[in-house]
């Protein structure tokens, strides 16, 4: 029992599959550790792989050359105990967490709690391991814990505490969706009180398709203290200094401490007992805690996710620019805005492509907001296009009344020109669809869909405006007009037409859709919120409906706690109604 | 210990979401088994919601329907015990399968093995069932057990036949694949001599989305011997008549024969006792037995798996008619002949789309298969939207040669026409693509893949030409010309373009596609395996670089071990080669 514990918490940015490049950069942590003279130094969740691995975790060789890494990194570990990430292959495969000193490998923890909901598959993947872990280094005892493990009151943290740990560990990866970040700490602050012991959470962060993570790493005392914060959506080695005794004490001194549960037998080992060097203990005078990073408003978190989504798609499938279409509607204006923030104007292309029913207010809109990010901007009008299909197709559509289909043509031969910028020039074509539009299926698949990365899928409209006017607020000049902003949303696909023609309008639709998708509720619990039940019936039919196109929308950033992808798995044949 | 017992099978074709749709057939089903003089019928697994209802699971509203719905079913087993699979709300949810009988549910089995790999998500959905459930009909004791459950040779089957059970009950859905069928029936019939019990196998059938379910339904004595098979892909109410009093006398007369595995306390409950109404046990002088069908043909099976899926989707999801675009290659051809054996020729539109780059002979031979068929033919020409695209684009692409941007457009403009039809008669549009190019990118994202159901994008090149051949060979008049046969394979988006020019050879291409993407094999294997070195990074190459383009690909019918879409889930941004 003698002092304080240095920590360094490596809140890394790896790639999926590239365990190389992945091993770089914890190699890299490991160094920074050592240099900030810490103890221990932790690495996120399966951090030599990248999270999620999805079925690469099926390939035999690729759990082979990941542990491969994990040997290499465990020759660098000489004077730092390291805790890292890495899926293991042994009579099954396991999530697990490795401790690394002295050069090799000296224990392995079994992650027990696999999430199997929400964008989570990782009981197609993992075998769940079946006792709790404890490491000694020096006089502390930490428990190990890997990310669903903490969120669970119970075992494996309580019985992890109950046999001893004065210190819960828990690395994590763990996505992000509006206001995760602060639920989580909430969670860990409480988990550090249930069991009187300081809480070590070290987060991955970065892009991975359609996933976020959000980072913010964190160190709490054994009070529930945050004594360490590390930035969100940022790499960073966070670097604090615990009191591993403290909780020990207070469970001593005060009857109230002491976990609420008590079980008999906790199941747990001890996997690893380590010696600290010398003088790797700070001083008793030395302080606890270290930085503790701000955390983000609301709507500049989403921001931010927006932001570090779109960039890491972009930089890890090595694309060198991206094209828009750019409509002078509010949509486009916020993926240009959030673009231009992820990659500087000079790789960001837009495109204007104005069409007969383009009004000559929104195609000036959209040249201002190219001019005031200081993008590029291509003018292609369509109409040549337009009237070569119409020929083409004359004879069978012959006394027919124009429609959908000749709308439709409008916005499958825009997104012809920006998939042919993308052919030509090897550009990521970025969509522009919201998650309203998306939900409803107001869009064109193979038209205004159409592209590689689709940024704002998961924002409602109601969020869109709410984004875009934070940044117009934020900006020394405001980027997009405020023209876009109060003019009524149209897809100018025939004259005046707007959205309200086809749809409710937003601030009803938008709850609505809220209810049936993010909080699975049916029609009568949907009426019983209070809102029409028209608009209910209309809702949820255009939403079954619209299965279809979803299921062939580019990818996008998830922002709400359902998003459409991996996170909502609904059939397209489907006559469940609601 | 008296007597024969008859049973009916409903294989039947429910629908996902159609409870009420489902539960009318589900009476329809019990109807005939009373009109038989069954004393038994069974339904497949979730047979009153359809399977795989995917998230629909997550809704109470939904899972309380469901319910009801058993309800109803129950009021209606006057003088026959039925057993159906349904999705069981209690204090968790289950994959169920409930006992009816004399009006009421007497009993509730809860699936024990929850499949969570391939296609399956079951473990997101369900909780684990903990114990085997025996029911006792007239003097019968049968074991109930869930699909999955029967694949193990241990519990829950072993421990319901250590229990008293002479008869193991398997309601299932159980997704085909090409051979699925016979190797399910090899298990059945080990399972049936490891148990030295009845196997009674009440299977799916129909399309879901993605999915086949290919029926074939079974009824296997207690020494392993086929006595009942409904057919393959067909709704059937299979009557077959067991003697549930064989195994019991052989267990007692053979030491030989006895479960493999001894457990000494089997973890089995009775959960229904249920007296039979006379008459309804056959006379001892009845036959044992029943319809046995024929097996197709490996190139039937998966056609008929082909065409039933493609019916289902249409059907379920309400088309009236579908369209297809019509290239004088044989990946059309087939599409067109599955088309029209699925649906009929008048439900079938095909389209002729000719450039400059269509030679004579393709567009002759595209004409004649329509004409074969006696399809309806449109004739769109191409070349005028293509002059269009090229004078809109020409200032951005001047000085530029020519190449994949302007192919590209070619097949945008065709994927544009077809979806204009669409949006102006409602029709489904069919693309063609095959596996072989799905797997290495060999096709147009929003061009030739565009559409609503890629019926046969689970199909490698090589089995496209098995598939035709047979389909000729079978036919009085071969509906595909030889010449579409014998022409080396061309997408003709310039002049004599060959798919060899930027691909391996198929003989070549399909083996490496096939260790590398069904069997998971490395690039160290599949050199192991013999094949040029080149050629396999090329490959991978070439399928890794393409993920992007299959998230955005419609669904189609899965026929192989490993399907695009579900079946394999790997990221889009992946530096793992290989």
């Amino acid at each position: 029992m003698s002092g304080l514990l240095k920590l360094a918490l490596c809140q890394m940015n790896p790639t999926v599959g590239d365990i190389g490049g992945n091993e770089r950069k914890i190699i890299e942590g490991i160094d920074g550790a050592l240099r900030a003279g810490a103890a221990l130094v932790l690495f996120p969740e399966l951090a030599i792989t990248g999270y999620p691995p999805e079925d690469l975790l099926l390939k035999e060789h690729f759990l082979r050359d990941a542990r491969d890494a994990l040997e290499r990194v465990a020759a660098k570990t000489r004077g730092v105990v390291a805790l890292i990430g890495f899926p293991e292959l042994a009579d099954d495969v396991y999530n697990a967490c490795a401790v690394l000193a002295d050069g090799s490998v000296h224990g392995i923890y079994r992650k027990m709690l696999l999430p199997n909901y929400g964008v989570f598959d990782e009981h197609r993947y993992f075998q769940t391991g079946t006792q709790g872990a404890l490491i000694s280094v020096g006089d502390a005892i930490a428990g190990l814990t890997i990310c669903e493990d903490i969120w669970e009151p119970g075992p494996p943290a309580l019985d992890e505490a109950l046999a001893g740990a004065t210190v819960l560990v828990n690395i994590s990866a763990s996505p992000y969706h509006a206001g995760k970040g602060s639920e989580r700490e909430r969670m860990l602050v409480q988990r550090a009180r249930d069991n009187l012991a300081a809480v070590v959470f070290c987060a991955l962060v970065g892009g991975q398709d359609e996933l976020v993570f959000d980072g913010h790493s964190l160190v709490i005392d054994h009070e529930g203290t945050v004594i360490a914060r590390a930035s969100q959506f940022e790499e960073e080695l966070l670097v604090a200094t615990i009191d591993p005794e403290g909780p020990r004490g207070v469970r001593l001194r005060d009857p109230r401490h002491r976990p609420a549960v008590r079980r008999a037998r906790p199941d747990v080992s001890t996997i690893a007992r380590i010696a600290l060097p010398d003088g790797s203990i700070p001083a008793d005078g030395a302080s606890v805690g270290g930085p503790i990073a701000q955390l983000l408003e609301p709507s500049d978190e989403v921001y931010a996710a927006l932001v570090l989504g779109l960039r890491d798609y972009v930089e890890k499938n090595r694309f060198g620019r991206v094209v828009l279409g750019l409509s002078g509607g509010v949509d486009s204006a916020l993926v240009a805005c959030i673009a231009v923030d992820a990659l500087g104007p000079d790789r960001v292309c837009t495109v204007i492509m104005p069409s007969p029913y383009s009004s000559a207010e929104t195609q000036a809109d959209a040249r201002l907001v190219a001019a005031n990010l200081g993008v590029e901007a291509i003018e292609l009008p369509i109409e040549s296009a337009m009237r070569a299909y119409e020929q083409t197709l004359a004879e069978l559509l012959r006394g027919r009344p124009p429609g959908i289909t000749q709308e439709n043509l409008q916005a499958r031969i825009r997104g012809n020109l920006l998939m042919a910028l993308s052919n030509e020039f090897g550009w990521l074509v970025l969509t522009t669809g919201n998650k309203s539009e998306m939900s409803v299926g107001y869009s064109t698949l193979y038209g205004d869909a159409a592209g590689g990365f689709a940024v704002i899928k998961d924002c409602s409209k109601t969020r869109v405006y709410e984004l875009v006017r934070r940044r117009n607020a934020t900006a020394a000049a405001p980027p997009v007009p405020t023209s876009i902003i109060d003019r009524p949303p149209s897809a100018e696909l025939r004259l005046d037409q707007r959205d309200e023609d086809s749809l409710p309008p937003y601030p009803v639709l938008d709850p609505i859709l809220d209810g049936y998708i993010e909080d699975d509720l049916g029609r009568e619990q949907l009426i019983r919120r209070g809102f029409d039940p028209a608009d209910v019936d209309r809702v949820i039919a255009l939403v079954d409906r619209a299965e279809y196109k979803r299921r062939q929308a580019p990818p996008g950033i998830k922002i709400s706690t359902k998003a459409f992808g991996r996170d909502r798995r609904v059939p397209i044949t489907n006559r469940y109604g609601g």
